[in-house]
């Protein structure tokens, strides 16, 4: 009998985080894909990726909305119940023999306690990373409900079999974004009109000349300066005058704030040089950011996919403070000026190498063999490697 | 100002683990205590722990009706997210500046998560004990969460520090259960007929004589053999013909089918020695083990106050594995024989001597003091000792 | 292509007044049954319907657990909520033509509102019917939420149409339960020994010597008067000293005060002539009732099956006040010495005669035919007869 | 004692409806306001009701979270649902009297069940009005949940007590929405440049000069099409080219639709004569409504309000069918040449004559009067007028 995978995915990035690992386990002989979509990813307004999903040839077996509106730490934690209860219904009725989560969301840590309770083995994509914020509190608390752990890099590995994990449990597969990134560059830079295909609203950017590409989230527990934060970086990007691409953030505790700031500068400003979108493609995105003179934000695809692809980043603020970087960026505070001068540093000066510390393209493809091989069990006893 | 700390009690033992820190927080100058009861301890068959509370002169602040009905897996994860649900306005709606979860329940891991999105710094009480089966997870998990960690033992306390979490955050406190040992120490025995106080049904037992304590929870992770399980401990009990007060377990997966074996067990055989309770008031509880021959089962009183109280044990199966104990325990397998061997020789021989291993009995003061005191934050960022 | 037909079924009450119809929509060429599974007909200490319903052959495509445990107001509004919120996931996957609801539960008026919201049109079983209490606040809601309309009797019809429900919607099928009653007259009467079967706890009873079979449910918004009304009927049951079935009554508020009316009367009285039953197979309870001597308590078969079947009745209290009724019924108040005159007034006098007054035992049959061709919209504008 | 009347304001348009109730029952002295605030007036993208309740001076005693987010019939049968779990707990914590609920939205009829189950007596405002779709189910569903009715009109009052409602609990209040139009008339006209204080985006509108007020909400059960409906109306005003006032749809399965056809249609339109809004103060809203020189759209304001104020009002589509109306109101189908003729016959012909149809503008003190005398129980039976 094939075993019977159940990927449940939330949200646009971490389908595309996903992405080659769906694609490798609905190819395996011995696996059996159990597709569960909910929460952002079902939502218009965050770019409707269940939609992209079922264009890429992928069969949804669930759809589950989770969302509590109000993006405000209340209904993040209300939403998490729900998404709680929801799972646990849809989790009893298609019988995984593994259930596969991601990253640190709150739709992760409620799918992690959906299979612990029902007794159904847990695979867990992106431990051992440090951010803080509560993605941080998230991301190890899950790792303490999973069974088996697939990280990015090495230095994650190490942190998880800290935290008192089996070494035997914990595979460095690297991140699947890596694969998307890999792929992407197979097909060579994107037309120059592509963006056009996007909608979104703006400026329009010609993608064979110099551009930026901007993705900023609101940071959870610093919600209520969203706004101000936001505008920084949107003051940087308007006086340094490249075209750009900026990206609307993820559904999240104060992302109203950002969606608010971004709405105030541009009825104060005319900003000429920026257009702003919901959603694109997750392999055209990565083309885009192959192709970009820099990325600025606070996203994690800065570090992570383009230490791989050598694109430059500006990396804002605190979000990413502890995730292990390669050389390809430079960190500033949420300030314009310091902004604006790190972008310049890259414009004007040399590309950064390109660098393996996410993997090198293979992780999906390595999910789905472990996957079909590991043992799968759900007991676990705490003990620390060196203990007898 | 003082701190608002707000401690969710849910569960007939997670009561009698933190009454002395309630009794400490309410009395301390510079707290004032929130106090939210719900899930079993509102419920009539898992002895109305809520009127006990209020009988012993605590406010009760807010009530949550969270369990859904079935006992078994499903309900389990759908009670933690309807938990969730709940305590997240309730906490919206009391702003306490901390948040005390107790234990490794699911009501636990609902508090937690609720709290963690709110900004609201945790203090969790019982992390870092080892015990296997899903409750090993969610304790775990829990640690991820907390922000201030008051442990009972020094093991625990080390653990924890392994986890990841800072060792200025982590106070052995002693588990507040010693401190209820001590104080029921001070009173005496309990009168010879104090049984007929408390309810239940079946013999009448004499307190006076040489009688047994019977506790034995079913196991999560195997609840349909539960039933099984509780059989073996009936017929021991039944062939040894001491005096029993057994006590009927709390609402968990499998309850029914411990219940079930209970009545299936008596229907078939007349047995004339043993009284089945539901609840007794948490002193009376103590006092009663005090005067015990020797406590049977699988439940943590056996290991924790037992050893306190220098009170022989004979532990059950699996459900304590690993979990920190004295002289004052002999484990056993699910086998009647076994168990029936190992009454005998601690009602044929030398009592064990007491022990200080989960404490002095100042716990609940010790609590309240740190939560007037420790520094509350909830941002925290992975960091293992002796990293740079 | 076939009407997809989707029946909930949430309650024993509910399954035995159901069956025929599910065995006829089952069973009709231009129909596919689609079988929704939920609340105490899930439960254990409710019978475990869910078994039942298995054993006789159907097929359930759902589970879904909704009961927030406490039997009391709170939870009644919680579980229905839980109910409404699960319920929709369940027909958003389903996808059925119509949906079918029974009574006047909360599980009925949550199926209800998730059927209109998602545009399904609705069949409402049993409406039209007079009961005061707060089930028939809900009757009446679920009539202005449906879109057709399966009533017992033309009484309830009538006053279906006078709620402003189109007359070409409303249909007098008769009640299934009748249906089962006339199958289970053709199987002629149980063994003598046929209660042993049914395990439950008490006295033995032969069914071949006279019997009385009593069915006492809580009434709702008098909870804690419960535990009174019970005794009351137990003391003239105890009094009467004939052998007597006693059924458990279902879940709802204030069955725990029922439950425990029972307990503390047992504990005190030394009641030798009751057997205690959680449940029997519904055909078993019919062809119980068929040859009971009388029936007492104030369940609605009392007053339903009774009257074709031509059993006696001693209905108590006002749970049925209003519900059109047969020459089989005599209605006391809650007193003992009321109760058990009536009780021998059919003890000592003729049986009455049997009437049509809920239908011939063709109600499923109609029902099914009906779904297959009735028009099915669930646009509504309220009109009432005679209105231009 | 006074009695705790709790009101339920879920919505921008509900606390236009229900102010002037709110502040007699703030100021009447046998009577305690309790307010209870959730759903979409809590949420900034639908003009933060929350914080317009506050500076009008009302204390709001909770807040409660409950829309799924999805806009889709699914979620509006989960938010039904989250609502009613998270009402429950609410009411059983405040134990009001009364409870007031309002019209005909999905947290009406989750108040509606609450509040039944908790056997608190039921106010509904605005039963008995006939218009079709999902609202017609929900608002005749919650007369049958209500205990006392408070009704806009006398053809209101009549269908209520057809319905089977006892005609001495039903009183003709009039719809509290006039008192604010008389409260608003007696302040005179706005400023020209009052549409500055309130946001938005688009054109400079000069509200001494002629202007059209625009309010479309999307049609429930036909969410797909609202795209293509608002881009008529959106097309006509276009043409008119008229200064038009804007105001974004409430919460409600197909809201994005009708946003995605305005932005939609903006991006291909350089529309100059629009402003759009999110929300203004209610009596602002009014005064603005005041001096339109018509309304368009399918707001019942236009035929309520409107009729009273002498307004003319293009109705469009069915959403308002039903609906009693008086002399101002001109229907027209969904199509732009048909509403742009109508707003033409407005704009060049006279105004139509002031109507008392939906009250006098006592509305709100006459509701405060009865909720302090009323006799309050929640116990009912179905009786029709007429019968025995």
């Amino acid at each position: 009998m094939k075993r019977r995978v159940c990927v449940v995915v939330t949200a646009r990035p971490s389908y595309a985080r996903i992405r080659t690992a769906l694609a490798a386990i609905a190819a395996h002989p011995e696996l059996e894909l159990q597709l569960v979509v909910g929460a952002s990813a079902l939502l218009d307004r965050y770019g409707n990726t269940v939609k992209v999903i079922e264009e890429e040839g992928f069969r949804v077996d669930r759809k589950v909305f989770m969302i509590v509106e109000g993006e405000n730490p209340v209904t993040s934690a209300k939403s998490t119940g729900l998404g709680l209860a929801e799972l646990s219904t849809i989790f009893d009725d298609l019988q995984p023999h593994v259930v596969v989560t991601i990253a640190d969301r709150f739709e992760t840590i409620a799918t992690a306690i959906a299979a612990a309770y029902l007794n159904i083995p847990l695979a867990h994509v992106q431990g051992g990373e440090i951010t803080g914020s509560i993605d941080e509190k998230v991301r190890h608390a899950v790792t303490k409900f999973a069974d088996v752990h697939f990280v990015a890099s090495r230095p994650a590995a190490e942190r998880v079999v800290r935290l008192g994990e089996r070494r035997d449990r914990v595979f460095v597969t690297g991140c699947p974004s890596i694969d998307l990134a890999r792929e992407a560059l197979a097909r060579g830079p994107l037309a120059a009109d592509a963006a056009l295909r996007w909608g979104g609203v703006g400026a329009r950017v010609d993608l064979a000349a110099p551009y930026l590409v901007v993705l900023q989230h609101p940071v959870t527990t610093e919600w209520e300066r969203a706004r101000m934060h936001v505008e920084e970086t949107l003051r940087a990007v308007d006086e340094l005058g490249l075209p750009t691409l900026w990206f609307w953030p993820n559904v999240d505790s104060g992302s109203d704030g950002t969606a608010r700031g971004i709405r105030a500068y541009r009825e104060r400003h005319a900003v000429s040089n920026v257009h702003f979108f919901k959603n694109v493609p997750p392999e055209d995105f990565i083309r885009l950011l192959a192709g970009a003179r820099c990325i600025v934000g606070n996203s994690s695809v800065a570090i992570r996919e383009c230490s791989w692809l050598g694109v430059p980043a500006v990396n804002v603020g605190g979000r990413q403070a502890g995730r292990d970087r390669g050389a390809n960026v430079i960190d500033v505070a949420y300030d314009h000026a310091a902004i604006l001068g790190a972008i310049r540093r890259w414009t004007d000066g040399p590309r950064p190498p390109r660098g393996e510390i996410y993997g090198d393209g293979n992780a999906g493809r390595r999910m789905a063999d472990l996957l079909a091989r590991v043992p799968l069990d759900f007991e676990k006893r705490l003990t620390f490697e060196g203990e007898g």
